[in-house]
This record gives structure tokens, C-alpha cells and sequence, in this order.
């Protein structure tokens, strides 16, 4: 792997992203105006992160729908790598999975890759990544997925069925393709080196396990592109569809640059925050504002820049209106950035509690949703 | 992998073999008398298969007897890989490691590798494989192991806890490692790159099932051994004891050199095979004698390359003193071999036939033996 520029795989993504640049780098399309509205048909109502544009880019989406039109079976697939706790980043695919489960009425199969994530961190053991897994399975269900639709599993406890599949998509990926995939090096493991067919593994779940034919739709960040590529060449050759993808753009963190990380826990809010806590993090976040009122006030602030704005944008304030007004009151020096920030804490607190509730109900339920050997 | 001259991998053995060389390359120890004595006063006889020095090396059995002595959990570990119908040359090693079941009480982990076969032959199905495990797996518990001290498992089928173990295992083994000992090169698929983890992964399953020490010794033919190269270097870092391991020598085929190979059926005692088709290959097998029964009673013959002799004195004619006298007598001409086939095919015949009548049995028996998800 390179060290330097900017860099998108599933392990890094590093610099400013060129969401523009990632469209024609990884050969997706980008979500039209045809698309949109015919997932608004489908579901009755636009979902804000399609309305501004989270979620901006696809494979295949079009040709997904046409099969939920004609009546074949269509799924969704999408996952989580356990590596810490959840944060608010990790939420954004997952509530558009909700929306579109609930749109098409869509079982749907979420992957949890504690193998990975204990062979991809060197300091990390087995037992630490359980840990995360057990806490990260109460932030999955308190999302809300239909428990009736809905099957949720890890690689190291739903083994037989997924090794079954990942052998039969392993026999077909060379190391020189992987190589080039993900960027494997001569010091790389030989679990990581196996574990994209795991990750393809629950494109043919489905149909394994219901022997029927299925239309697997994977809706999740761009970064984890690469790994659809290497199933979507393979599918055709153990007799199924390729899956399609629909993929979001990644969440800031709150500090300046880069996406939302588990590693700077000062610029992230965690699902286990208290209000407080989460509020004190808003309060310090990275603005495009000015460094004094007075500046903000005589020069206006810098919005396209603005984590704070960010999140008000792309998930906390629906209201196209309002979030116009917010955008030309900053600029004008209208606005300071105090108040964007109470604004957006209030609205996270409350999402923080409302999501808390609901984590602690997903106790009871666990059972009903989990895939186990 | 060069493609000439001798060379000797778990998924190759051509040309001929020269022991001595792969002692030395392998650096693995010969057995001495001492070890020899020792096993036979555990035992109380020594094997065939020792006193003709089929098993020939070994790895710190020494260091095994000393933890059996001492009371540590003494446990044996060995395999097969299902690509195809049992033949006789499978069972050298089998029938040596119920010896040492039975002289050291000791459990027996019995793995099928039937995901490696699937993985390293282009052209077979997994349901191919299965078809060859289900067969397989009665010519093991004919073999007779101790019902209650033998565990026997495939990998597509106790998948978890292998699984488990092997994450582990693979976490410490660079690509680099793994090209080095196996030979892999770019077009090495994912999953034959993996599993050498899965074949270690039963090294450490007695101590994560019984969550205790344990002592591992491997029985197996000697081009198994780069396996456990890998295994003994990554087992202190997971905090178990190093596998030791005793070595055989390969099983000739009925023709001129190599190995005993599936891959050439007309050289090949299968043991499915009927009494009489045994005895119609033994009687065109290769021998050391002369092109006609006049030159061999004039000149002799040389039982050193002959393959008929080596079935006799590694495995069907344990008596010393007969053996000696039809390699003097096949030396001098005395003999001719008509006579030699005519002996052994009546040993191979009765040897059929007995356990065809354990397979029959072992029917009713496995699901006592099996290890499942």
C-alpha cells in the first residue's frame, strides 16, 4: 500500500475524499434522479440521507428493483466490523437498510465480522473482540429491524454454513486478485488473506439456506466496495446473481478531516454517550466559523467546511428550510457557532436517549435475530 | 515449485526418495533404538511397521512418552484428505496410530480434510468430495480406533471450533511463511492459502475442548511434515505445546516407483477393491525379477526394487526369518514371482476381505465416532 494521497480500501481511508473521483476509481454509478423517485414510490416517502445525498452511488440498484417488481426474492445484506463500540458513523447505513427493509419488505442478513477485526488488528485478542460484538449486537437491534425479516450473525459463532459458502468463492479468487484488491502484502495473515470470502460468503446465504434463487442488495459505505467486486465476479460461476450495492459517502468525525473514528474518541460520538457527554463533544467540535464572534459576525462562516453543519445537514435537521436558513445565516455572520451547536447536541442528546431505550430492549430479543451454529 | 528432480510437499511427491536427504531437510530426527525400546515396552510388542522402519522419524517423541510418563494428557492427532477411494497405502498409517492408541490409552483426533481437497483439485465438486468422506469415513473406524478415545471430524462439517482455533493459528502466519513452506504462487487461491490453519487448528482442539494441557503427537507420512514446521512455531504464542510428530515412509504403488496413488488405479489396491481384483493387480505389479523364469533362475532377481517384496516386508509377512529367506531365495534364483505374488495376493486377499467385513460394521457405528456443528 501506498503511504502518501489519498486512499480508500476497506482497511484505510485517508485524506480528503473526491466522492466524484471514487465513482469512476471503483466503477460504480452514481444515484439518478430515475432512481431516487422510484425508491420514493416504492417506500412513500424520501429518506433524508437520499434527499441529501448520503447515500450518492450504486450498482445495480435499478435491476434490484426490477426484480422486487417482478416478484423474485430480494434481500439485503450489510454488516458491522467489531472493532470498538458503535458510534453515530456506523448508525447512517444501517437506518437506510431500516428504510429500505422496510420499503421492499426485505429479509435481511447482517454480518458481523469478528474474524476480521481480530485479524486485522494485531494488538487485539478474541476475547476483546467478543466483548465489542456482544455490546455492538444491542446497537444493531436497537435500530429497529423487523426481527420477523431480519437474521444477524458473526463469523466465529454462524461458522459451518459460511465457511461452506467461502471455501466454494475462495477456490475461484487467486492471491494475485486479492493482492490487488486490497493491497495484501508478503506479511500479511492468511486468515485476512481468506476472510473476503467470508465477507462474500452471505451474498449466497439466501439461496443456501432457502434454495431458492435471490437478488442480494448491499447497502453500505463506498469503502467496502472492493470486496463486492471479487463476489460480483464470482457469482455468475457458482450459478448466481451478482449482488447489487448502494453506497453511502463516510461520516466526519467531529474533529478537522477524516471520516468518524473509533481511535479519536474525543471526536466521536459513541452510542453509549451519555447526552451530557455527547454534548460537551459537540461543543468542541471543528466549525467553519470564525475565531471570534466579532469575526463571525463581520466575516460570516464557512458552512461546506463545517462538521457541525454537517450533521445538521445530512441527518439531524429534515427540515429543507431550515437547514437553508442555517446555511445563508452563517455566511452572513447571521449565525455563530454556538448555535449551531446547541442545536445539533440537543438533537443528538435526544437521539442518544431515544437509541438507549431501545439498546436496552434489544436484550430480550436478542435471541430472536441471531444466526447461531 | 520447480517442475524436476525429486521434491516433496503436502500436494506433491515425485521421483524417488531418498529418506536420508529428507531427515536432513526437514530436520527432523530418525528413530534410534532407544526410542524404539521404549515404545515397546509401552506396548508390549513392537509394530510392523517399527521393526521394518516404515516409520522411520520423528519430532520429540521422545519428549511425548516423557508427558505420557509423567502423566500429561497424551493425545494422537492425524487426518486424510478426501480426494478419492481409500487404498492400502492410506492405512500404513492409520493401522500404526491404533497401536499407538492402544499402547498409550490416548485419545485420537481424526481430521478430514475435505475443504483442502475441495480447494486443490480444479475439477472437484464439493459434493464430490463429501460423496469420498462418507466412503472414507468407514475405512477409518474399520481400522478398529477405540470408540471411546476417537474423535473424527471433517472441516465442512465441525466447522466452528476449528475456526476458532485456526483464526488464531493464521493470525501468526505471514503469506510469506506460508509461500515459503507450501509453495504457493499468485494463482494460489485464497482458501489453499488459508488452510494450513485449519490443519493445524486440531493440534490445539483437545486443550480448547477440555480446556486443559495436552501433549499432541502427529502420526503421519512424512510429506505432512511442513504443516507442522508452521504449527510448532505459532503454538507457544497461543500457549500450548509444541505437536510431536512420528514420520512414515511413502506406501509404493504396484508399478514402478512413486508413491501409491489414487491417480493410477491399475496400480492401486483400493480398499473396496474385491479379493479378486487385488489379486489380479498384484499379479501384474512390478517386480525386481528377470524377463523370464529361466533368467531369474540363472541370474536372480533384486528385491531391493521390487514392489511386490517391499508389501511383504513392510506389512504382510511379519516374519522375520521367512522374509529373509525369500529375499535370499529371490536373490539366488530360487524363486520366482509367481510365488512372491502368489503370497501376497492371498495376505492382500484375507486382508480385503476382513476389512470389508469391519466397513460393513462400521455402518452402525460412526455417528459414536463423528464430531459435528
Amino acid at each position: 500500500m501506498q503511504n502518501s494521497g489519498p486512499k480508500v480500501t476497506p482497511w484505510e481511508v485517508r485524506g480528503e475524499v473526491d466522492y466524484e473521483e471514487l465513482i469512476r476509481e471503483f466503477g460504480v454509478e452514481p444515484l439518478n434522479e430515475e432512481l431516487i423517485n422510484r425508491i420514493e414510490r416504492h417506500a412513500g416517502y424520501l429518506h433524508v440521507l437520499l434527499r441529501r445525498n448520503v447515500f450518492f452511488a450504486h450498482r445495480e440498484f435499478g435491476e434490484w428493483m426490477d426484480s422486487y417488481e417482478r416478484g423474485v426474492e430480494t434481500v439485503l445484506y450489510t454488516g458491522r466490523g467489531p472493532s470498538g463500540y458503535t458510534h453515530l458513523g456506523h448508525l447512517v447505513p444501517w437506518i437506510f437498510t431500516k428504510y429500505l427493509q422496510d420499503a421492499f419488505k426485505a429479509d435481511l442478513y447482517f454480518q458481523v465480522t469478528d474474524d476480521e477485526k481480530f485479524l486485522i488488528n494485531p494488538g487485539m485478542s478474541v476475547e476483546e473482540v467478543k466483548r465489542y460484538t456482544d455490546d455492538n449486537l444491542l446497537d444493531i437491534i436497537a435500530v429497529g429491524f423487523d426481527p420477523k425479516r431480519t437474521k444477524i450473525f458473526t463469523n466465529l459463532s454462524y461458522t459451518k454454513e459460511l465457511y461452506n459458502i467461502a471455501v466454494r468463492v475462495a477456490k475461484h479468487v487467486t492471491f494475485s486478485t486479492a493482492r490487488a484488491t486490497f493491497g495484501f502484502t508478503e506479511s500479511s495473515n492468511i486468515g485476512i488473506i481468506f476472510f473476503p470470502a467470508m465477507q462474500a460468503a452471505p451474498c449466497f446465504l439466501p439461496q443456501t439456506l432457502k434454495g431458492t434463487d435471490a437478488h442480494v442488495l448491499i447497502p453500505c459505505a463506498i469503502d467496502q466496495e472492493p470486496y463486492w467486486r471479487i463476489t460480483r465476479d464470482v457469482a455468475p460461476k457458482l450459478g448466481y446473481r451478482k449482488p447489487a450495492g448502494i453506497y453511502s459517502k463516510f461520516i466526519p468525525g467531529l474533529g478537522a478531516g477524516g471520516k468518524m473514528s473509533a481511535s479519536m474518541p474525543e471526536t466521536c460520538i459513541f452510542l453509549s454517550d451519555s447526552p451530557e457527554e455527547a454534548k460537551k463533544k459537540i461543543r468542541n467540535a471543528f466549525t467553519g466559523g470564525q475565531p471570534t464572534v466579532r469575526e463571525q459576525r463581520e466575516k460570516g462562516g464557512d458552512p461546506d467546511v463545517c462538521v457541525v453543519y454537517w450533521y445538521l445537514y445530512y441527518l439531524f435537521d429534515e427540515d429543507d428550510k431550515s437547514v437553508a436558513e442555517t446555511y445563508e445565516a452563517c455566511r452572513r455572520g447571521n449565525r455563530i457557532c454556538g448555535e449551531c451547536k446547541e442545536q445539533l447536541a440537543e438533537k443528538v442528546a435526544a437521539f442518544l436517549v431515544e437509541h438507549q431505550r431501545r439498546r436496552e430492549g434489544a436484550r430480550s430479543i436478542l435471541d430472536e435475530f441471531l444466526l447461531r451454529d
